[in-house]
């Protein structure tokens, strides 16, 4: 995968990525590339690909063993079902990862969840809500801010941002009423 | 890990193991010990060892690759909470592979249940009930019986023993009568 | 049901079912018949048939008292809701039963998938995912490489091809971005 | 098992069973047999026995096949995990049959209440609360009151009584205060 | 309510309703209308109202206290959320009350099922399925059989069609093949 | 917000509210806006608003610690998944805080329920049934009830008319038959 | 049990009552008296006193009808199980019913909370935490704050002194350190 | 509470703590002190504290509005129950929040659980396994590792000793069997 990055800008401009974003299977795609769209608005590097730990487990052992060596900060990983990827990419790195459970055709994705947060004492995955890409790339920034300070300023906007918004639904709430909004 | 085996018989008439008893920490060892008595009450070869999937990921793969050719036609794997040595195991071996959610100090095993019966299609667990390595012993001779039916003829005999055991308790039932059984 | 085989080739050339795929309603057929084009992929030998724990208990004791005369060695069993077809069979053959919770229209399959795996010792069912039939077929062929190494061999390519697929995705997700895919 | 009943009383006064009480193990006669006391207290002719759905399947078509000629108006059947006791012996007589769902040593019992309520469409199965025999047996009660108006007249009278203690409770309460209680 | 019946025969020909089917809300007839109907296929006399335990409390209190004079055998009572219907009534009347779990518009029908088979000991509630009120009016059917056998007759008839519509299923299975079904 | 109020009044007459109808999001407000209607019904002063516990945990406290002094005598709070809104307010004001559970796109509500129901010790949150804003108005309209009796007398009357309703239902119901209605 | 008071105080200083606690059997009285203890402790006028739902139901309309005639602002009712006690009282009083679910002997407390929090549209129920009356205790105390704002006062020392002693706490930590404390 | 650390060293060489840990009260101790030691055996800075979500409500938002200029890079906090501690922090730092949530007395921490993963779409808490504090101060380290490569090298050796631990363990079972272990 190398240099390989899933932002689609000009080769020349490409950074190394400093936040991995993997997936069990493509049809997770619709749930992580909103995660993948945050990161991309807060101009963090990132790659973009898909890592099975039942159908390549071989890809996902060099992926994780090779990942800090690669340059990366922190590794997004999302799964369903019986959710294997998130845990297993954690045995073998010493980066944080983060894991999305990803919900499925039954049980509302309480098996995904169960299967990343119930890490055994050893190993741990930083777990966010069913189907929360947004808040493992949101999580991601807030951990790059321990390198780089700018990272936390950045995030101090985005949620001056959200309380922004916030804000002015209220007025409009308060304006029209809350029959007419 | 070679020849050994978790029989304690002497050297010279140790058999090759067919069937794999693993589990994912040495904690778990009261839960499938209780398998692996059966599988011996049976002259089944069996092997019992320790393998954790986040602990020592690369022994996983290791005995996973090499199970089949070890000579063993069968996996049986326990292991608690975010329990990912089963479907791990399954991933890298064609060979059945029997999961037993073993139930830890939280969410009365449910977990354990999930993350080893929900996988995705393409890698199968045969999973049983919540620490019941029993059945997975059980299930294990079943397989067994495909080879040699030798097999089946025990497991046809053992269930007859079991349906004499009831009965016996039965007649003990009408002598005594239910209060002072 | 004799000779008969769900795998609709011309009589001369069916051979002897090994694998027997039976469900607890025709409305359980749409889940079922996924795992058994599996089994054809595979060219296992299999027949498909209805078998209803609750509304044909005497053709369930049959099929499962004569199952393993008939030359099957292993049976795919489908059911919902409280769903007693799994583990009844299994208490009437020393075969292995694979168990597959069909979801109903309540309860997300979760009352099917206890009904199923949470077996008492003495009887094991090998329970796969909720709906999963595709796994429960591929464990079927697992099982069966224990009787002929060639459906391990058989396995170990599926797996293979799984990896393939997956890489081709990769190589094109890397070419296009998440965001074209 | 035949003119058997639970109740030890001398033989020649013994009555011809009103309602079978059947359990999947003896491990559940200390719930089941809460039960039984209840029906002597009314003095319903009943009878106590082991009819495992797994271990005896024959012994326990048997006992429903036979159940309703034998002069049987209720059976009452308990069992735990995935327990089909239940709802297998409905599948084969026309009588009503009461599960009660038996607490296991894991799932607090929502396996066996799933395993029992979930019935398809077709066969009932009139379930009671987790361990909840008492309650088996006081709908039992209920049931022969449609053959007896006696036994509706003893119902009223049971209820009338449960009042009495539950004013006798109150009346303490209010003397002693809640403190003493 | 009085002589009235759900059944639209001509009034002359009317029979006093031996079953009661009673619902919290005219939301939950298409739920409890199935098992109206098959009453009806039985032709057992039955009458269909509306009582709601929260809404109607004391014309709750009066169904209930009032059914067993009225000539009722049996009360069926659906209620979704927290359904208080069947346990309250049955705190009322010596009959027999079943209770049917109606699927709300969240948590799945876990709720209904909690609120009515959990009943504490003193009063019992026959619980049956989710949105099952087809069992529901099987299980009244079996309890008027208590009464008059030809009620375990034409069950017996019910289940012996149930079984051959299956083996009609199972024919056109073999002859079509699954794919064709 | 000071004087402004949901209930879109000629602003001449418009009293000061004596609920506050808060909600997370303005996604919440398809479900709160069904408890605002009821308030309006009632003639209850009421206002809406958006204060989001995670977005502006300024505004929250702030509008927490100012709600008795604005005259406020009781605050619905409705939010989904993580729902820390109620308790959050509950924390900082010494009014009663009633919270709505808003169902999520997963989890079908339980989360909410679970964070706004299972409050410590010390700080209570009057939960409703998940969505059902309606009944926080109506329990907003109870608690009034304690300052003035007027507010009991409107509750009975609306008690009754639901009581008539149904009653009304029973008729038309038993007019025109279950299977016309 | 008009003028009683579960407050063991001298018979000339009992004051009529404001709150009513009642619970659904003396086995919830363990649960129930930690809130009657705090009513105590604010000085509220209180009784205490056993109203079944399934065992008294006449006993239970009575007290909920006669309620607000009598006085009381509020009734605090607990149960377990199938819990239908506070919705009933709810159903038959325009007063606010607390609910407190009591954890049972099964299910962990789900069954109580699903039949006390799931009331439908029209008869709320203000429900609390599973076993948590104390928190029960202190919503009525916020609810008479409506009526006479010295509870509201009170209610904002109680909560001051909470954040007194949690601080206490603090200090001590800090001082002693984690690993002494 | 200022410069002071959990860590019970002479003052001269405490150095600025990196990591906060909290905790809704100190009940949480017992549970949240494994991770205490775990940042201590790493050399990790740290201070342990307790904060209130509920009882302290203006502590917990000048702990988390001061946290980052306080020169902490990631902030751990364990609560249980309607758990509301770490998103509300969460929602007033722009620093990564790890939260554990603790199992209470009812609910077996998986209200403590969807209160604390389940953090809607803007503010992320990074969730560790039910009462596992050692994962969060693991995640603590990898966090840690971002601005300084050293924490990553020694979340390595960690890994390497608990693989090594367990390979100790394997030997021990190879040697002795598994009925001596």
């Amino acid at each position: 995968m190398g240099e390989t990055s899933g932002v689609s800008l000009p080769l020349e401009i490409k950074e190394k990525p400093l936040v991995g974003i993997i997936m069990g299977s493509d049809s997770d795609l619709p749930v992580m590339s909103v995660g993948a769209n945050i990161l991309k608005k807060f101009g963090v590097p990132f790659e973009v690909t898909i890592v099975s730990a039942h159908r390549t487990p071989h890809r996902m052992s060099k992926y994780a063993i090779e990942a800090s060596e690669r340059g990366l900060k922190c590794i997004i990983a999302g799964a369903g079902g019986a959710a294997h990827l998130p845990g297993m990419v954690a045995a073998m790195t010493p980066l944080p990862v983060i894991g999305v459970p990803v919900k499925g055709s039954s049980l509302d994705g309480v098996d995904s969840l169960h299967s990343i947060v119930q890490m055994p004492r050893g190993i741990p995955v930083a777990t966010v809500a069913i189907n929360n890409s947004t808040n493992a790339a949101l999580l991601a920034v807030r951990i790059l801010g321990a390198i780089d300070h700018k990272w936390l300023n950045e995030m101090n906007q985005y949620m001056i941002n959200m309380e922004s918004e916030v804000l002015t639904k209220v007025e409009r709430l308060e304006l029209v009423g809350y029959e007419n909004y």
